[in-house]
C-alpha cells in the first residue's frame, strides 16, 4: 500500500463513519466487551471538528438496545447517529407494498411491528444465529419457492463476525444457501449497499470523498465505502483476517498492525491521529498468517 | 425437444441407470412411499435385456438400511446394484490420507466407522437434514476456516427433495454456505460428479453412450450424465418443476407429461416402453406452471 494515499484522506476529510461490532467492541456473552482503547477513540472523535456516524449490520436487536448496550459499555452514543438495517429495510417494504416472512433474531421482530406480515410475498433474513435451524430455513425456503418471482431481501451479506468466544457465521451465508436453493439473488439491505451509505452521508451532509469509512471487513466496510466514492480503512481488530482478494480494493489503509500506521504517518495526518492510536487496542487478534 | 433424439437412445441403449428418490419413491416418515407404478418398472426393466443400476445422493442412512428401505416399499433392489456418495468418499479420504470432521445424519455414521476422524483436516457434508443446526454448521465452518487450506466435500450438490410433506433444503444449500463463507469450492462426491457416473458405466462394463440415466433433477441427474456422454430423461416425479436454465441441457427429453412421451414415442423406441408407461404415475406433482 503505497504511503500517498493517507496525505490526501487527512486534507479532505470532514467526517468519519466507524463500524461498531469488531471495532468498539466484541459481541459475546452479555454485552461483549469493549475493544481497549475504542471508547476514548469515540471520545477524542467526538472532540474534534469531524462529523461522526456509526454503521453497523447488528441485526440481533433494534437500535434502541443496541445503543442501550453500547451505552453500559461505557460509550458515548445516541440512537439518532446510528445506522442499521432494519429501518431501512421497512422503509423499503412499505415502499414496495411488501409483506415479509421474517427470519430474524428475536430481539429484532419490535423493528417490524408496523409491518404487514400476513399473507407474505417476500423473505426478509437477518443475523438469527441460533434461529438458523434447518426447520426455519427451510420455512423460508418454501415461502420463497412458492412465489411466482421470488424475492429475497437480506440485511447484510457478512460472513462470520468475532464473539469473544469465537468466529460466528453471519447472515451473508444463509444468504447464499437461500439464493442458491431458489435461483434467486438477493437484494441487501445494509453494508455494502450504496444506497444504505448514501443514506448516512445524506445525514452528515457531507460528500462521500469527505468521508472515512473505518472497519473491521474488507468487503462490507472499506470495499463497500470505496464504491461510495469514500475512503476505506481497515483496522486489525474484531474478525479482521488476510482477505484472499485484498488487492482488489484500492487504496485500503493495511499495515501489519495500527503502531506501524501510527509511528509512519502521524506527521502526514494529524486529524487520524487520535482515531489510530485509540484504537491501537487489541490487534492482531487473528495475526495475517499468509504475507 | 426434437422427436428425433429419441430413436438414437434406443437403438444404441444397452443399459440403464435410475435415480432413486423422487423416481422411485417419495421421502418421508417411515419408509416414504413408493411412487404408482415405480415397482412394476423397476421388474420390468429388470426382466429386459438392458442392464441396470440404481444411482442415489441418499446420505441420511447406510447403504444397507437405505436398500432394506426400497425392499420393504416393494422394490427388487440389492445393495451391489446402488451407488452412493458415502462408500465414494472414504475411497476419496483415504487415497488421500484425510481425516474428516463429518456434518452428516447420525444414520451415515457407520459408513465413516473405519475413517480416521482424529484431528480434522477437512469436513464432509451429507445431507444431515436436522443437523444442520446453526451450532453444527458453525463448528464445520471453524474446522475449515482453521485450516491452512480449506478443504471441504460435499456429499451431492442438490438444491432440495420432494419428501411426502413438501419439499425439503438438500446438502448443495449448504455446501453453498460454507463455500461462501471459506472462500473454497467444495468438492462434490456423487451425482453430479463424472467420476461417480465413470464408476457406475465401469460397473456395467458399459460405454457412455450406451446408457439412458432417468432422473427427477435436471442438474444433478439428467445434466451430470449429459456431461459424461450419457442420455438423460426427465421424470416429472418427485421435485420436478420447471428449471430456469432448462434449455442449456442439451437432449433431455422434456414433455408436458409423461402421456404425452408415451403416446408419441411409442413406436420409435419400443424398448422405452415399459419404463415410460411404469412411471407415469404421479406425474405433475410439481406442475410447470412457466409454459
Amino acid at each position: 500500500m503505497a504511503d500517498n494515499v493517507w496525505p490526501n484522506y487527512a486534507r479532505s476529510s470532514k467526517g468519519v463513519i466507524l463500524d461498531m461490532c469488531g471495532v468498539l467492541y466484541d459481541s459475546g456473552e452479555g454485552d461483549g466487551v469493549a475493544i481497549p482503547g475504542s471508547v476514548e477513540a469515540v471520545k477524542k472523535l467526538k472532540a474534534s471538528d469531524l462529523k461522526l456516524r456509526f454503521c453497523t449490520n447488528e441485526t440481533q436487536a433494534s437500535r434502541e438496545k443496541f445503543v442501550a448496550k453500547l451505552q453500559r459499555l461505557g460509550f458515548d452514543i445516541s440512537v439518532a447517529e446510528v445506522f442499521s438495517p432494519a429501518p431501512a429495510a421497512v422503509a423499503v417494504l412499505r415502499k414496495r407494498g411488501l409483506r415479509p416472512h421474517l427470519l430474524v433474531y428475536d430481539g429484532l421482530l419490535p423493528e417490524f411491528d408496523s409491518v404487514d406480515k400476513s399473507d407474505p410475498n417476500c423473505v426478509v433474513i437477518g443475523d438469527a444465529a441460533q434461529k438458523f435451524s434447518y426447520e426455519n430455513l427451510n420455512e423460508a425456503f418454501r415461502v420463497l419457492i412458492g412465489l411466482e418471482k421470488p424475492l429475497l431481501f437480506s440485511l447484510g451479506k457478512g460472513k462470520y463476525y468475532k464473539e469473544t468466544d469465537g468466529l460466528k457465521l453471519d447472515v451473508g451465508v444463509y444468504m447464499k444457501a437461500l439464493e442458491y436453493a431458489c435461483d434467486v439473488e438477493a437484494e441487501v439491505i445494509g453494508k455494502p449497499s450504496a444506497q444504505f451509505f448514501q443514506s448516512v452521508l445524506d445525514d452528515m451532509a457531507l460528500q462521500s470523498h469527505e468521508v472515512v469509512m473505518i472497519g473491521d471487513d474488507l468487503v462490507n466496510d472499506v470495499g463497500g465505502a470505496q464504491q461510495c466514492g469514500m475512503k476505506g480503512v481497515q483496522v486489525r481488530t474484531g474478525k479482521y483476517r488476510c482477505h484472499p482478494s485484498g488487492a482488489h480494493f484500492w487504496g485500503v489503509c493495511q499495515r501489519d498492525d495500527m503502531r506501524t500506521v501510527t509511528r509512519t504517518s502521524l506527521r502526514k495526518f494529524p486529524l487520524f491521529t487520535h482515531l489510530a492510536l485509540g484504537l491501537r487496542g487489541n490487534q492482531n487478534t487473528n495475526k495475517c498468517t499468509s504475507k
